[in-house]
């Protein structure tokens, strides 16, 4: 019988505070659960004098790595310091000496998940990862267990906090992207470099971990394409609003037969869509499974608590699962060869903003090479600029194939009568009429 | 080593035949998870000559649930049979014969889960019940694991389909409560004796089960206060409305300090309340805890195939603990005494709609009784009526104690100036303005 349970902790930041808080707070309710106490004994920091907001036994501070992942009274290691190449050492060897991991890095999972999960199937140990995607939503276990005889055909997420608050703000409230991230940067909703958020990398990293685990199949950072959201205006944003549409930062998982999307792209929802009114930090993930039909998981996708929370609540199974014995029994390798979808069999509707020449014909040009590729309009709006002589159109086509569409997006900025293709959009969904 | 699991139907209903079908259909992802092939080997039915709309073959079919409960072949019961005191004794049996059991069924569940949770932990059984609140939302696996390490303090769930079918085309076509439950039940959405839908007691079923998990707390049926949609009015949904707010009929499971209080009523919340857009026969739990936040699932609440994905994930997991040896290792009784709140501790605000004579010192007498108890308004609407002399008047209160309301509520009704009070409902969620 197991007496007690040792954790170590690699880092103590927000997300690590939180933790070491949680256990605390709630060491009745774990004991009740799990049957034993739970102490965390030993916690790797950079820097042993820092001023903390919660109390530690400084006896239990370390800068060395190897006191928690080469500590033969460890039970269980969680890795909440962030980074990737040392990381993965300190996983590797936490595993290899038998440790059970609990994770909150996306980083490490979207690029090393695969390797990381058959080390720790190797050496019979649990590496959980659930706080690695939306923070405090169990979208993880939700797709593991909860839809674990269905199979999932569509996933789409708003898994980045910084960017859903961003286009909440400017869509709300009509103001510029620059103004507005420089506010998130205030509240520290955005990072001073804020690049990996808003150029969609942060949200990219997460569609690979939920589309390798939805569709059991190894999806790979390399195969997400991305784009962000640095390039949206008021104007884009006004014209959404007008045609009933919500622009959200959105990441797509889609699967058709045995062929996968994984993609992240500023992208329309119809305004009844339910990730449409998913505003501010929050994340949302939205399921749709061959027999389960629509669902979606909504929560704060980030923050001190709602993370730690998701990390304990794995820590709870890995606990369970030690006095069970039956650690490292999770772990199923993907069913499937990964197998992309071409340009061509990527089908989407799209938002078009368009400046003309203000002139008989012009607008039939536009109209006659959309058709020469078989694609059809859904809504137009045309207004005059006050640029004389240019009128601003906006289309939303009906379903194109993405490789039609790149090639029409080519075409177009050749034809006489455009001045110029001021900004495209994906838009997903169907509209309840 | 098992070689193949056996299991056997109580049932063929409707949510038995999208079992039988998903078991066939998503054999192949089975196997890759489980490690071994599942087999459906009898089924109980009434009719053995019944015309079905899925192929069986006729050997599998039985009219003695003996064949099932008592066969030594049979691992796994599955009960989607319905009904209560029958019921019951077939799964008490089916545990007793070492069998685990996966139900679907709510009523069985709110009144004896206590006591078939316990026979089944004595006999080392599973005994999982996804299916038997919201469908397809894999909501308790979402409590009892992803929310493991939080403490849950609130929880408010639309776990009703038919009801929120009928508000929502109440409120969105203005057509009244008798005209849409028969078109409710022309399409098959409501039962032809419609009672324990629109009555709110399916639902108070359901809190009985989430409130009971949520706060580790034995909920029982008699616990919950119930009430129905059948007096609600399209004056009262058009006021609600005006007033910015969207009239569900909700759970709510409420926890402060140790006390709980479980409830089901129309209640009004603000429009960009996370459940306020959860429309027609959907389904969505709202769970707040301590360290998450704020967290919403939902999905589809009832349905052949959504409700057999979470009978099958239910299987997944009796399956994946038969291969390991570690069935009925789930169960935790739970962990605090009951204690319910008073009728003083139960805080809110209130929706009031009176009818009052149309007279100076009207008003003025209302609010003096709402004043003696401490209780003051947010918001009021007063419009003169077609019937001389009297007016009507909306208000929503500050929050009130219970037991304060209900005395104003009587007292309302001895007022001179007062013809009637018309109707009253709770309010819940915080407009943010």
């Amino acid at each position: 019988m197991i007496k007690s349970i040792s954790i170590g902790l690699l880092g103590l930041g927000t997300v690590g505070s939180g933790v070491v808080q949680i256990v605390e707070r709630h060491q009745d309710k774990l004991i009740h659960q799990i049957g034993c106490p739970v102490e965390i004994t030993k916690i790797v920091v950079k820097n042993l004098d820092k001023q903390r907001d919660i109390e530690i036994d400084p006896s239990k501070l370390t800068t060395d790595p190897n006191e928690v992942i080469e500590n033969p009274n460890i039970d269980i290691v969680v890795e909440v310091m962030g980074g990737i190449e040392d990381t993965r050492n300190y996983v590797v060897k936490a595993l290899q000496n038998k440790k059970h991991v609990v994770t909150a890095n996306k980083d490490l999972m979207a690029l090393y998940g695969a390797e990381l999960l058959q080390i720790a199937s190797e050496n019979g140990c649990d590496l959980f990862f659930e706080a690695s995607v939306a923070g405090g939503i169990p979208i993880i276990r939700s797709l593991v267990d909860g839809l674990a005889s269905d199979r999932i055909t569509k996933m789409m997420g708003i898994v980045n906090g910084t960017t859903n608050y961003i286009l909440t703000k400017m869509s709300q409230e009509g103001r510029p992207y620059g103004e507005v991230l420089k506010e998130a940067q205030e509240l520290g909703y955005a990072e001073s470099d804020p690049t990996a958020d808003v150029e969609g990398l942060d949200a990219a990293r997460k569609m690979a971990i939920l589309a390798t685990l939805g569709f059991s199949m190894q999806i790979d950072l390399d195969d997400v394409k991305v784009s962000g959201i640095s390039s949206i205006t008021e104007e884009d944003l006004d014209y959404s609003k007008r045609l009933g549409y919500t622009m959200k930062l959105i990441g797509i998982a889609d699967r058709e037969e045995d062929k996968v999307e994984v993609s992240v792209q500023p992208t329309l929802l119809p305004n009844n869509h339910p990730l449409a009114t998913v505003n501010d930090v929050y994340n949302a993930v939205y399921v749709c499974g061959e027999a389960v039909g629509e669902t979606m998981f909504y929560g704060p996708g980030a923050g001190r608590f709602p993370t730690a929370t998701s990390i304990v609540s794995d820590l709870v199974e890995v606990m369970k699962n030690m006095l069970l014995g039956v650690n490292g029994s999770k772990y199923v390798a993907p069913q499937f060869k990964k197998s992309l979808k071409s340009d061509e069999e990527i089908l989407s509707k799209y938002f078009l903003r368009i400046h003309v020449q203000d002139r008989p014909g012009a607008f039939a040009a536009i109209t006659s090479l959309f058709s020469s590729y078989n694609v059809s309009f859904e809504k137009i709006l045309q207004l005059p600029l006050k640029t004389k002589g240019v009128a601003e159109i906006v289309i939303i086509t009906h379903h194109a194939n993405k490789q039609a569409y790149n090639e029409i997006m080519e075409k177009l900025n050749t034809l006489e009568v455009v001045r110029g293709v001021k900004s495209s959009y994906r838009v997903e969904g169907e509209e309840v009429l």
